[in-house]
């Protein structure tokens, strides 16, 4: 007998069986379902690429995370740890061949090395959108606009989007007369969440002093309606400017849409040492804010500027889907769905297995799925196995099974409907 | 100014643009569809296994081929290669939770560092379908018809499937006394098509004598209807056996359903050396028979033997994805589709941005993908981008979007239909 290999996958890493799996590609035929309403049309770029490519300036945090090695060719390669740089790259490649506008998505995994005790995976599905090639904020708007849709479209619930102007902030800190301490500043303020009011004041106050400190906290803890805050954050910025005309436009957008409850302009939102220039975004479910944000993203001046010397400016987002699928699970909204078809046709001989076919095809082209067993086991353990699968009916022919009367047997209940025409059966299987 | 990375990708690898990526994903979504009208199941596994997994026994070619390397935790790494070996790993693994028959498709990347001078990738899609945990003739059918209404299901054209059964081509070999060749013979018949009638003819006389050859040669290429040449090829495996009982139960299902008409039973279809054991089946287009098999597959008794003491049968398919596609596209059966969208609602105030989206959410609200250009460029220029973009109709809304009347522009025309209530303009797009 040779030895036999312990069947294990790499920690960090995942299968997904089948209710899992179904789960997942609900969500996220729903959330193309909604891109493709837009406009947005899919891409794909490859898992590896040069790692020249994607560490670009190279980076501490993404360089310890990376999947990096050298291959058979000599080549210094790395698995994606994200789909925002290939797409910065694929932009600059092909920037000829896409019309600008250009709106695309991504939906595609990608791998990090990260610490798994954290409960991160190493390998993850991201749902990225963006807009590329304009600078309205018509565009903001359209992702902000997607991201409540979308979210709406999977039935998270209520959301509130949370959204910021990183210009606005800028202004802000070169008026305290901090431009040099600027990223340290927004580093801190991005934590604060996590480390809580007192101990962000204290950060804050070490880097800017007792007397500004307050002042930016007072700025990040702008409270109230949307335009109250934004006057607040507007005079604290140093009165009207581009940055906070587009936060306007914006929201009257939102008024006009009317969606505007669901968004609050908040002042604390950054987005920490991203790429991002414009304005940037969080989403929160309203009944799970715990959880964090389940779609982040902003606007940004470059994208492509690693690999191309032309400004390309753009707005996206990225839908955390393995969040999202944690949180409809816990609170009981996902789809706890099994199986895609409504009946198993039981085997009761196995050289009508043919014949059985022939019958399933004729449920089938009504667009009801349905499989046929192969084995003619004894009926009850046909019926255990349909119920194990998910199957909601078990359709029993009799001994001409296009010509005999059907049985059909709702698994849940154990309740048969018996003498039933192919007609008959096809309407309650149907509904 | 700093110095620009040069975008690129590796060679085997590619981009795929959306007009591109639309076409796989049509084409995969229809598979898709297929596949779940007969109760199979998405499953997913790692990209990213131990190596010894993969590799199992070892094995010249795919160990030259897989991309394989340490990772940051020292463990021993390597990116699939197939679908097939992650499955048997699974099945392996989660046996407790599968309830048999279990029937699985998985689609997905696979990685190997293949010759890219013959035209092969390094990425490329599977598309595995399989039943296992059943060893009976239905399934086998099964597997069939599925790959018979799948083909049709995507427009493919007519196919010939070729079907043949290992084991009875075992028979007639131990018949001839050549058991301990069985596998060099079987390598020989498998590259017939490659290397030609005479060449192959050359090296069986060399292998078995030349009396013998010729025996091998006049089984493998029994011609006739499917009952005739079961008849000539059961003759010389030695009379009625099991596996000559099963090609006949099979051939009655396909009679059955009405799908002979489609199937070849060819006695040179072996797969090589591949781990198949029963039934072997290849798939050709009619009228492209040149570019090959476009899906293979075959019944196996021990899918997980490396990975497990428990022996599971079963049966299973791939479809060649992108050989599919190229075949497609070479014949003009592509979708040719650019933008999943019916209309653009072009932009003639930016400050309108708001209201364009509710008459676009009015349109989507009837199933009408439509989206909104950001920007108030010239009308000519939104036009020749919606062109490009591949949507037929622009929308040019009037002063107030929700009350003014309508605009219509067919793009591919450039006529336009004028004073257009809502209700007219939605009806013509939904059309």
């Amino acid at each position: 007998m040779t030895n036999i290999i312990q069947p294990r996958i790499l920690k960090g890493f995942r299968d997904f069986l089948p209710p899992a799996e179904i789960e997942r590609r609900s969500l996220v035929e729903r959330i193309e379902a909604s891109f493709r309403m837009y406009g947005f049309v899919p891409i794909d770029t490859p898992a590896l690429e040069y790692a020249e490519i994607l560490l670009g300036k190279g980076g501490g945090e993404t360089e310890k995370q990376i999947y990096r090695f050298t291959d058979n060719g000599g080549r210094d390669v790395a698995l994606r740890f994200d789909l925002t740089v290939p797409f910065a790259r694929f932009v600059a490649e092909h920037r000829e061949e896409l019309p600008l506008p250009f709106k695309r998505y991504h939906i595609a995994k990608v791998w990090r090395g990260e610490n798994t005790q954290r409960g991160r995976y190493r390998e993850f599905t991201q749902c990225d959108f963006d807009i590329v090639g304009s600078g309205s904020a018509a565009a903001d708007f359209e992702i902000l606009l997607v991201i409540y849709n979308t979210l709406k479209a999977i039935d998270a619930g209520d959301v509130i989007i949370r959204i910021n102007h990183r210009g606005l902030f800028n202004r802000f800190i070169v008026r305290l007369d901090l431009r040099n301490k600027a990223a340290e500043i927004l580093r801190t303020v991005d934590k604060l969440t996590k480390a809580g009011r007192d101990a962000t004041a204290e950060s804050l106050e070490e880097i800017a002093g007792k007397e500004r400190a307050a002042e930016i906290l007072r700025f990040i803890g702008a409270e109230g309606g949307f335009e109250e805050t934004l006057k607040t954050v507007t005079e604290a910025a140093g009165g009207d400017c581009p940055e906070s005309e587009r936060l306007r436009l914006i929201h009257s957008f939102m008024i006009d849409t009317g969606i505007a409850g669901s968004f609050v302009l908040d002042p604390s939102i950054t987005r920490g040492l991203d790429y991002y220039t414009g304005v940037v975004f969080e989403t929160f479910l309203k009944d799970m804010p715990e959880i964090g944000s389940v779609c982040s993203g902003g606007r940004y001046d470059d994208l492509a500027g690693l690999y191309s010397r032309e400004e390309l400016t753009g707005v996206g987002s990225s839908i955390g889907l393995d969040r999202l699928i944690a949180a409809l699970e816990s609170r009981g909204r996902a789809t706890g769905r099994l199986s895609y078809v409504k009946a198993a046709i039981v085997c009761v001989d196995e050289a009508a297995g043919g014949a059985y076919q022939v019958l399933a095809e004729r449920f089938r082209e009504r667009g009801i799925p349905c499989e046929v067993f192969p084995e003619a086991k004894k009926l009850i353990q046909q019926f255990v196995l349909a119920e194990k699968k998910g199957i909601p009916w078990a359709v029993i022919p009799g001994e001409k099974p296009m010509e005999s009367p059907l049985t059909l047997r709702e698994l849940a209940t154990r309740r048969d409907r018996t003498d039933l025409s192919f007609e008959e059966a096809a309407a309650v299987l149907g509904r």
